[in-house]
């Protein structure tokens, strides 16, 4: 197809597709004249995904860059870190807290994982605010986060193929907004009825 | 204590404290001169919670406002209202997909919730990319949400004081960040964990 259909198919303006393609995040065409390439569907999957991590994940095109070059590693595990490292704060961070809270779990993750950075940042922020994380509190946020993390990873077929890849690091980054606003709608609705109850205790 | 010394407390640069006093989101000082005015450890108190939402939640200008605005909020409910409101992204979805899904978990929400808006935009991005969400993986997602969020609301007081709001609502937004990197980390260790044992399983 022409520029103008993939843009068309993709609801990506033709100068955004123009702008992709000489960033490099799109693959160039088949040329077939002077000033005109064809592009296939291969185009139009990774037009579709560069948009959905830019307006719905909110992803800067550096991180949408490090996405993509995810879905190309050979390796699961590899491509599930450049994902990781896709949606990492950029400052540096100590991380003893970090890799001490990871202990305390029984968790085994790699020393220089650019997700203990992340815990870090959460934590600081978690204390330079004066909220209190009790070991309670950390062992209900860590089981849930094992739950879904071993659904996610229970699915990963054992032969890693292109698609499974491209399942783990989108998965990892997409469900990640799931998780929040499941979280926000699960306050609303249990709040809703621990007060409801409440009043209904007093009346 | 002068501006210089609210500086060096806090860790934010002087033309920083100007610009919050400006806009609004740092409150005045208590006058002592022309050019002089005196602030006490509320002003150090809300300018370690505005550095933080902007350096460590990554919050814009107009999010951090809407959770300082939350902080004002008399009522729990309504601050946890207006604090995921601060979270959410600009655009407008439909939501039927979304309410449906909120149906199929027995959860009771308002129908015009901002959250709503996210879970939306959530399965857009999941199903725009081709992912598959089935029954099963909502379930544990929603499940794993719900843990952490039945923990969050039942420490909160049932006589909402000031402090109350403000530990629910800055627990919505940075609690946010410890979920996504706790499950990032078991992300790994898991896979770590079942990887080994294939290796072990063929050998």
């Amino acid at each position: 197809m022409k520029i103008s259909e993939l843009s068309r198919a993709s609801g990506v303006p033709v100068p955004t597709v123009k702008f992709y393609l000489r960033e490099g995040l799109l693959p160039p065409g088949r040329r077939t004249a002077a000033t005109q390439a064809d592009y296939g569907p291969e185009h139009l999957n990774r037009l579709r995904i560069i948009r959905t991590l830019v307006e719905t994940a909110g992803l800067s095109l550096t991180s949408v860059r490090k996405v993509l070059d995810a879905l190309e590693c050979p390796d699961v595990q590899d491509a599930i870190a450049t994902a990781h490292d896709a949606l990492m704060p950029a400052t540096e961070r100590p991380t003893e807290d970090a890799r001490r809270v990871v202990e305390q779990l029984g968790w085994t993750v790699a020393p220089d994982s650019p997700a203990l950075q992340e815990l870090a940042a959460a934590l600081d922020a978690i204390a330079a605010v004066g909220l209190h994380l009790d070991d309670d509190k950390l062992a209900t946020y860590a089981a849930a986060a094992e739950q879904v993390a071993a659904d996610d990873v229970a699915r990963v077929p054992t032969a890693p193929t292109e698609d499974a890849v491209a399942r783990v690091v989108l998965g990892t980054v997409l469900f990640e907004p799931l998780l929040l606003s499941l979280r926000k709608l699960a306050h609303q609705s249990i709040s809703r009825r621990a007060w409801a109850a409440q009043r209904r205790g007093r009346a």
